[in-house]
């Protein structure tokens, strides 16, 4: 197809699907004449990958780049392309407040206390760390008690999450799954946890008990 | 004390507090001679809320005015407030894409299979929405199945965050804490989630059973 069929298929405008192709995201189109190229369904893929990953998942050019680098890498271990493409969706905040060594100790007592098989320098346990002690700077510490609270649902969902990825069966795909699922699937779940905070406000602060509004 | 010593205390850079407060983040200090102004405890934990939101939460300098907004506003019943503070941090994705109306149809029915107060038009489901048919374009629509699974950990992460919260009695105090929890708690369980997926992958596939490395 031409550019402009990718563009209407996708709702991704022309210029925007050449500024993809200019900064590597997407492959160039298969050249048919000097000033024409052709795509295919590889791109219609390939750009609702990019979308769905800035629009929903609020990540940057830079960082679809690097999750694109990883979803296409051969060869390797699957749980190694899985570190690496988890490495990649991590945001690192920026550290060094006050409180870190603490609650990268607390951090790695959880790991320890939930035998999980886990660095606990790994990314997302840094991550977990800087956001404890932004918790205790702000006199919340006591956010610790409901850690395992946490850590109960996390188990929860990281279940749902490999048995849903370990129905794709090639490598290739099991990585795209992967990346979307805690992409899109992180999106899925800030919003869902919003929309149980809303019920439970509603059931605490409205009055009335158990019973569904509407 | 003055502007060096508030930010030698919150680690926040000269510069950046008088950006603050030029930006309505932060209340001026109080003058105490013509170019020189004095700053108190309230600034020390304002500054930390903000780079809180900011550094850990991702949220952008016109979010948490909008945040800061709802937290200072007066009266209004408590779930309203909450329900303001919810609405300020939800991101508001693209929407647009195809599939939105069925993914809409999927969350309501979902709010109501769970019993959930919650309006089927709240701007959390209507981010969720957009995250499901991202999905379905990706070919992913098998996600719907885990659903349910989400929904479990959620109703157990919002009471653990109730709980925590309902420690606070007065509003002003009960807000900044939905805030900081709703926010910072989104990143500690999105990192947290994370480690979980380490855990289960590592078991998975890399062999061995049940016990931790290292």
């Amino acid at each position: 197809m031409r550019i402009g069929e990718l563009s209407r298929t996708t709702g991704v405008a022309v210029p925007t699907i050449k500024f993809y192709v200019r900064e590597g995201l997407l492959p160039a189109g298969r050249l048919t004449s000097p000033n024409q190229a052709s795509y295919d369904d590889s791109h219609v893929r390939r750009l609702r990958l990019i979308r769905g990953l800035i629009d929903v998942g609020g990540l940057s050019v830079a960082t679809v780049r690097e999750v694109l680098t990883v979803v296409e890498a051969p060869g390797e271990s699957v749980h190694n392309v899985l570190g690496a493409a988890h490495d990649a969706i991590t945001p690192r905040p920026a550290s060094g407040s006050e409180g870190l060594p603490e609650a990268r100790e607390a951090v790695g007592e959880l790991i320890r206390r939930r035998g999980w098989r886990a660095e606990e320098d790994h990314p997302a346990a840094e991550a977990m760390a800087v956001a404890l002690a932004a918790f205790q700077g702000l006199g919340q510490g006591a956010f610790m008690e409901v850690l395992d609270d946490y850590a109960d649902a996390c188990e929860r969902i990281a279940d749902a999450d490999l048995a849903y990825v370990g129905r794709t069966t090639e490598v290739e795909g099991l990585v795209e799954s992967v990346v979307v699922g805690a992409v899109l699937g992180g999106a899925v779940l800030s919003a869902m946890r919003r929309l149980a905070h809303v019920d439970r406000s509603a059931r605490r602060f409205e009055g009335g008990e158990g019973e569904a509004t509407g």
